[in-house]
């Protein structure tokens, strides 16, 4: 899982207006209750983040028409009540060889249906369907999957700000040499980048290069770049709690024509994919708009991934911009803009940018070049 | 939860013993299957770790009188096809938009019990459990507890040569300057030695000094240490895919003579339960030989935590030398004798070896001297 760090710019206010907009949003949705594990939704909720996410239960316990407590291991308890959405939440703390389950239960009705959080543990889960046999129980994703979707303008300053500074890290890790240089050499370079530009802490720095370009997947290796090479650079982290991620696609020397040509074929979906956006659009259009471009050309069966993922507390989350999903646009949601292509044993081209729905279309939060830029 | 990297010195034999020795206790215990996913089990029994654990489901399939299969999603499938035991399980690769539970549920029989990874996310139980309704579920760690506790041959090697490499970083803390010095100084100290010792993973380098050695949960903070302070160290990560966990408590400059006092009533009690450990003991007599030395000189309410934990991919796991806890222990099984008494405003002390169940007794992993030690 994404780890992911409370910002400090958020007030106990802040952290009580967003569970209370939880509680309401489940009631909505004919919810009992939110059970809300450790992670991203939890540090979104709250601010707080245990240093580990063990066997022990942490659980924050919102029902509607109560008030949100937090079960957390006594060991833990210092901890959680410095965060910064402490003083508006109760803690319940428990102590070893005490039965957490039965607290949890002790705050809820004991019937209906229940949204936990997407990577609540497995174990958790089935003690509490043994400690509550009438409840039911929804993945947070499922029940509610737009809860953390639209971000506020506080929230969206600081995904602007995670933004730039990736940027930032583009604009220089442009200017060092690749040729010559192993792939891990100029991962760590944009490590140390994103780092300098203010992230406090980095979750990939794709370096693909040659053949392993084709592989969308293909992090980082001790391949050595050579002269010649494109060069998938797919990098992001967090900054004061908030998500970059953007890729640009680098050539070391002079492209040749059908390099050059794939590139611009990847910059047109990409373009295409940020115009889709729009307020009532539906997600599913933003990748029907990127793909028909590159389907248009003869290469619609090397583009094998979805268009976009949402971004916020973490790197990766909903909406996804993927054939099927329905779900509207609405103006403050933050996702990426990703299209590619991937030719097996040859190259691999990928251009992403950030964008936020704006009330008449989208802004995007990365902008360095889209043209194709030759490196050393 | 810890993190877990696979040992690079297994061949696929090795995993497929495992997967065997894997299907044969859950067989034994009336399960109709394992579903494994990503984390140390997966890591014990195919060597495979995914970069990330997301909500793309990856699960490795174990039914008794099967062959056993990774599902996987596409995106992945070439680096666990990497893993050093891809060679003997099946790769079920799915793409997105595709219900990898559909997939799943056909590699079953469709009813029974099963084990599931304790910290498999939610979201895939959930999805399980209403593909597959006649199956019901059990945590692997309660319904195979043992699974990995008792360790081979090369497991032991490993975790003896992680053992040592964590003396060593010891060896050369000792001589560094502690008094006037920040905990988190010491502390970056403790884990550029480990890493200097051949770790690959710090998972903790714990810096308690005067009053903070009395919170067993205080891992390190700017507190200046002073002279006249008793300093808890207790530090450990991954070599090689196999844990290190030691702790010494040392003393900055001539220690008072009821600190001293209780530090050799620590280091009794250590011996005590070190002497407890023989096959066939429970490990709760392990407990209740190191407590008994405690709670006779009077400080029993001051020793507030179990006295040790199993250790091998991971640095926490079972078996848990806990009262209540009655599992007999067995050679090969690897784990931490670590009594502490913690007095609080004052000043703690713990001292912890990982220790291995002989056929005749125990054997400890670490060695340093357990006398106090006086820096500087």
């Amino acid at each position: 899982m994404t780890g992911s760090r409370p910002a400090a710019s958020f007030t106990a206010d802040d952290y009580r207006t967003r569970m209370e907009r939880a509680a309401r949003a489940a009631a909505d949705a004919g919810l009992a209750g939110l059970l809300v594990a450790p992670g991203p939704d939890l540090v979104w909720l709250t601010g707080y983040a245990p240093t580990a996410d063990t066997e022990r239960l942490t659980l924050l316990v919102l029902a509607p028409g109560r008030d949100p407590v937090l079960v957390v291991p006594a060991l833990e308890a210092p901890d959680a009540a410095k965060a910064a959405g402490a003083p508006v939440l109760t803690l319940r703390d428990w102590t070893d060889g005490k039965d957490p389950y039965a607290a949890t239960a002790a705050l809820l009705d004991g019937s209906g249906r229940l949204g936990i959080s997407d990577n609540a543990w497995a174990m958790h889960l089935l003690a509490l369907q043994r400690t509550l046999p009438d409840t039911s129980y929804a993945s947070l994703t499922e029940a509610l999957p737009m809860l953390r979707a639209v971000k506020d303008a506080a929230e969206l300053e600081l995904l602007t700000a995670a933004g730039a500074a990736a940027d930032a890290a583009f604009e220089e890790i442009r200017q060092v040499r690749f040729g010559g240089r192993r792939e891990s050499e100029v991962a760590a370079d944009l490590a140390d980048l994103l780092r300098r530009f203010g992230h406090s802490q980095v979750d990939f720095t794709i370096v693909a290069s040659g053949p392993n370009g084709a592989n969308p997947h293909h992090e980082v290796g001790d391949r050595v770049i050579e002269h010649g090479d494109m060069v998938v650079l797919d990098f992001g982290g967090l900054k004061d709690g908030y998500g970059s991620d953007t890729s640009r696609t680098v050539h070391v020397g002079e492209p040749t024509d059908e390099e050059r040509r794939v590139h611009d074929l990847v910059r047109e979906a990409q373009e295409a994919g940020f115009r889709a956006v729009r307020p009532g659009a539906a997600c599913q259009d933003v990748d029907r708009a990127a793909r028909a471009v590159i389907a248009d050309a003869g290469y619609g069966e090397y583009f094998i991934h979805r268009t976009g993922h949402g971004i916020g507390v973490t790197t990766h989350e909903p909406p996804y911009m993927i054939e099927g999903e329905e779900q509207p646009l609405v103006p403050g949601m933050c996702f990426s803009v990703e299209p590619g292509v991937y030719l097996p044993g040859r190259f691999g081209v990928r251009i992403e940018d950030i964008v936020t729905v704006t009330p008449d279309g989208g802004r995007r939060l990365n902008d360095t070049t889209r043209e194709m830029v030759v490196v050393e």
